[in-house]
């Protein structure tokens, strides 16, 4: 099968690979239509994850149509189309019942799927099977709840968004835009983005968003603050994950409330006393997404939220070397690789 | 009036200081009917609050009977019998009316209590009167709504117990046994507590703790995890704010849990990836008791709860430097002033 791997940093290449297959009773095998490149792809991409001693197939995102299951697996079948969460999980540990599948007992990430196909671990367990034909104007919308809209959903979650909430949203990548759209959905009653990219900032816009702010620091809180009549937002929803983003969040929260955060942290440190003094919590980590997919589904399915707008660039697979420097040079908020 | 004065750490002396007075149109002065110890007030008497200059009132929980009132005091009368949570607060700025009022913007601390008379500004506000006549046999009950209970609960609330909740409380001193009580009270289903003192495990049990846990570090988390099936426990309660009590809460919390901290951290140390990959989360901060005041007291009231038990020792205000020691050496578990 064709596969995308990862040489060394900054040297991607599709490579003819051995076909995935069933290892275990409990597999599946799905060929993918549609994959993506993640924000995270790209920490290996630049070669900020430590030295990497050999090649390694890449990619977590995908949607496809099921080929082969194991003697075990029940509930998926072939030919279903499905949605692959970014992890795969048993959906029957005692972790995932609580709702936090990405921390299954038997859990784990895909060997890679900006490929053919994809060998998935306990596929009953995680593929969620869509329920109907599926059109393909659907494919990047349901492509994005693999990963991409359920981490900007798991961030308002985290952060409690509500009805009513005023809302801050750190970050104008693709995480960033899909938690607008989430905390829009979820009856946000003001969202303020941070972003100086004019184009990120009108996506924004449409999937939400009441004012950008564009400057940063103290200054960015202080503009913050006077927006939402003098003290911060309910919730702030971090989806950077450094250090500079992480002070943003929480200069912009007001007391008592709460930075949900979905941006692999880097370096952050947190002023543990301040946060005592001012009750400003921290909440959210690496989304659950098998848990929230049965509930966005429906919505994405009936048209209501277009999540899967966060793509802006779509290349065929043979291409995925210019997805990827696309993201690298920020010229693309996300890429669609077509299979 | 005679007044509780730390002249520097180690030495509490009752002195006679000018009677509190009304200052502002929106004050009150309160008598005192009867005050307590602690925690925190150990800090400055231990000298570890940094240097003290000079000597200086202590004292931050109280109740008592409304002695004068300002002009513009509507709502609060001369003669009523009050709780007194331990920051004042407007209760009607917009930080207020999120529920923070530790974070009002007119808010502060009293210049001390454990005295006669205290200077209440913001009476309105901050006082919170007790609607029928009280019985001596409930002080220790009501005045253990001015901060320890209402800081239990805190860290209950805040790590989100609810019906059939799994619970740890870190710690055994009154913040502790308080958390488990309001754990109890919200409908945990199995609540552990982490303490060596044995007369602390006993009141613990009353309050409502399932499991007693010895050990400390890797081996009282594996304990934990034992008893609560495998998994850490939905919520931990964090009443210590030491480095190594947030690091036993943060292991012995199951991925998706969230750590409550009410106990004022020095030196904690948190480490944000391991958080962000187990979606360990963490909320609480210094308790808004205004905010719970209401939710509280009615089963106060009608015996539903008997929070007070915390007190193991009461003593006349002239021995207050007796209740100071007893609880520096733990001899107390929380020492009541009847003034």
């Amino acid at each position: 099968m064709r596969a995308t791997v990862l040489h060394s940093p900054g040297d991607i290449r599709l490579d003819t690979l051995d076909d995935a297959q069933l290892q275990d009773d409990t597999d599946a095998v799905v060929r993918v239509v549609a994959s993506c490149v993640c924000g995270s792809d790209l920490w290996g991409y630049r070669g900020l994850n430590g030295e990497q001693t050999e090649p390694r197939q890449i990619g977590h995102e995908f949607i496809g149509v099921v080929e082969q299951v194991g003697s075990e697996v029940a509930d998926i079948e072939v030919g279903d189309f499905v949605i692959a969460p970014f992890l795969y999980s048993d959906n029957t540990c005692a972790i995932c019942l609580k709702g936090t599948q990405t921390s299954c007992v038997n859990g784990g990430g895909y060997a890679g799927c900006q490929c053919e196909l994809v060998r998935v671990p306990w596929a009953d367990g995680t593929l969620v099977k869509v329920p109907q034909p599926v059109d393909e104007a659907l494919y990047p919308h349901l492509l994005s709840l693999s990963d991409v809209f359920p981490t900007g959903h798991h961030a308002a979650v985290s952060a409690g968004v509500g009805p009513g909430s005023t809302v801050v949203v750190v970050g104008d990548g693709a995480v960033g835009l899909s938690a607008v759209l989430a905390a829009k959905r979820l009856g946000a009653a003001e969202i303020i983005v941070m972003s100086r990219h004019e184009p990120r900032q009108a996506l924004a816009r449409e999937f939400g968003v009441d004012h950008v702010v564009e400057t940063r620091g103290r200054k960015g809180a202080a503009e913050v603050k006077e927006i939402l009549g003098g003290i911060g937002a309910d919730a702030v929803l971090e989806c950077v994950g450094t250090k500079e983003s992480m002070k943003q969040a929480f200069s912009s929260v007001r007391p008592g409330g709460t930075v949900g955060y979905v941006g692999l942290p880097h370096g952050v440190e947190l002023n543990v006393p301040v946060m005592f003094y001012t009750n400003s919590n921290l909440v959210g980590g690496v989304a659950p997404v098998r848990h929230y997919l049965e509930d966005l589904l429906p919505d994405v399915l009936s048209g209501t939220i277009q999540p899967g707008r966060v793509f802006d660039l779509t290349l065929p697979l043979d291409r995925v070397a210019d997805a990827y420097r696309a993201m690298d040079e920020r010229t693309a908020i996300k890429a669609l690789l077509t299979i």
